[in-house]
């Protein structure tokens, strides 16, 4: 879990990726001489600060996006929203700009939501949780778990992958994600249209702590109900524990390769949370455990 | 009208547009031996479940979704919608998962809207409204006119089209339609940039039962007026009854080109229906008529 | 100002782009003699009514949309709205139809808007504001600033711009704006990924009258930030008196290059307006020579 936690503490809301996107280069420098395959790596030039790693003969392509929520601060300390992150009074945010590290409570007043801070902020200074990491025997809880628990996820299917796609995307908590042209990219180069997300989704009445890796079956966005099946199917003889969900609303990076230009036939598979968009997200290690071992039958499967 | 019912009575929420698909290439195959011109057919691997149909050098696409409005079985019997159906208790819904088939009523509870059955139905179930169709002198009336009969329009117009494409589409209802990447190939393959969008649309205070195929100025989107000008002024000199429609709700295919990254001049072209998005969807036959000859001449002189 | 004025004059709602067009076309073939470099221009097939100019070896590209905002006539002189536009009681609204002129103003009654106009307007017909032009010393008062104040920044940048992109972009105030296959134009044929957008913004607590061009860090939509402040940190050293902007609302042709299958990096520059989506759009002038100046430096340094 320590790499889960690094990866937490890193600054990294919906337009600012760029630092999560140098972390995992320089770890899979240091990594992936460990691998089963080594990756060809597409990145740079027309990526923006997204990331593709490519093993083997790939047929199916798994979508983590790096970004998180956040909060910009606007004129004399007010904030607004980076994506949808619960902004509760009293919530601590942290950030800098060009006079220092900046660290802060949510306070709001009638004409809108502020950051408690002795000096104004520059205009644009993107703000995040603050991370408090808590390890226990049953549950991993910081803010941020969604979706660095599904780049980790993608990090540890990549030490045994021999053929697949991973792409870390981003702007996918604030809309205008880059899943549909790095889904371009996948389908004109490789031929690849299967995708599975790698995300995380919520607790609810029908998915919880503990039971396995949720399989969802719809959210906001409705996959192809053929490829659903294949999915549900491997799951079931694989003997892993796993969830099926079903949900109207919510969505995620399979949304953005649906309204794209291209054929996408996708599914969201993730650990389930509590507290969501909070800095309080939390998951249980088993449905962690599950999630990793159904990717790595899916990714061999699919 | 019996190729009208057979179809409504398939079973293709949006997702689940196979059946349609499979119901249409059985037709094509039995019937094309009596058309004019023997289409080449595009579908399989990069289609999805949809289908594509080009008649000799094409000018204009006419698009017609496949799938249909419905509900999604989540957990306990709850409901959700696939699309905008109406979900007034009492209707009927149907569907079949692993244990059998399907029948129950909607029925509302504080915590939400479900199916009433005497066992715990699949999660993941898709369920669609129980047909009743009636067919009298001068109406059709059944759910799913939208866009069974859109659909049926465009095979009527395939019996003596010489040049031209017909789309099958999917997701029409739900949103992430694949007009867009249909498009795309589209354009491409045979730079055609003319659409027609073979659906139904509503009766109001100046679109009235018998008056003529609806053409639509205008809804939630804003086609071309340069092209919308062209296909009025075809109407106009055609002498069939036609009927000028603006709204600023309500979308189909037309939306999904003009938010794809292909230039598109779009015209929503059809029949009007009361009761929209229930189970008593209701057209005059005059309507119908209207529509399919006002197709033949626009496929001819657009 | 005279061009201007002209330009403010012409009747393009969103969908009707066309005049502009051809009044660009003509103001060019008469004006570009005296540019520095004489534009490659992309049009007619394939480009809807939208217009390119491509001078020299372009790195960057700016975006100013032709469309404004106006109305659609439905029936019996109901008003249904183009955009986002004011619709206080007592605008007046003018226009053309089949059978002559139109001018009249908006009345508000239970079932819906409409125009008081003594006869049946055909229904489609669109509807602009009624133009009163006012230039005093220090500002520029009238409808639709928004956006021909930012086509008028595009022409007088082309004067001097020896390497760079023009795009003349439609549908902007409606939604399925063009600017999305426009972008994919221009990145396949000239490697071309960066724009600035040149459209008008908001007068508001953090951006005044008169302090300058505003620069926004972000508005509904959020741009990469390692972008944005390559164009600040161009801006500060440039001299010119701007401000920075950041907005949780309101959107341009940003979004629509976001949200394309292309990766974009887009910053919106644009002077700001009091009196937004009226007829008394207020602009100072100060802010407009500084809009002027930061598009030259930014299209030369970027």
């Amino acid at each position: 879990m320590k790499l889960l936690k690094k990866m937490c503490e890193i600054h990294a809301p919906s337009g600012e990726e760029l630092a999560m996107k140098e972390f995992l280069l320089n770890y899979i420098n240091d990594n992936q001489i460990n691998w089963k395959v080594q990756p060809t790596l597409h990145h740079g030039h027309g990526f923006q600060d997204n990331l593709i790693l490519v093993f083997g003969k790939p047929r199916t392509a798994i979508f983590a996006h790096l970004d998180s929520i956040g909060f910009t601060v606007k004129y004399d300390n007010e904030i607004v929203k980076i994506g949808g992150p619960v902004s509760t009074e009293g919530i601590v945010l942290v950030g800098e700009d060009s006079k220092g590290k900046i660290e802060g409570k949510i306070i709001k007043k009638k004409v809108g939501m502020f950051i408690n801070f002795k000096r104004e902020i520059d205009r644009g200074t993107s703000l995040t949780f603050k991370v408090d990491f808590r390890d226990t025997d049953d549950f991993v809880q910081s803010c941020y778990m969604d979706n660095r628990l599904g780049v980790w996820n993608s990090l540890e299917v990549s030490k045994t992958l021999e053929n697949g796609i991973i792409v870390f995307s981003s702007w996918e908590e604030h809309g205008g994600g880059t899943a549909g042209y790095l889904g371009k990219f996948i389908q004109e180069k490789y031929g690849v249209m299967q995708a599975l997300i790698s995300d995380i989704t919520w607790v609810t009445k029908g998915v919880e702590h503990g039971k396995g890796c949720a399989v969802s079956l719809r959210d906001s966005g409705i996959p192809r109900k053929s490829y659903i099946n294949k999915v549900v199917t491997i799951a079931k003889e694989s003997g892993i524990s796993y969830q099926l969900e079903v949900e109207d609303a919510g969505g995620s990076d399979g949304n953005e390769l649906q309204k794209s230009n291209y054929p996408w036939d996708w599914c969201f598979v993730g650990a389930p949370e509590d507290n969501v968009h909070s800095p309080e997200e939390k998951v249980n290690k088993a449905d962690i455990q599950s999630m990793v071992e159904l990717y790595k039958v899916l990714m061999e499967k699919l």
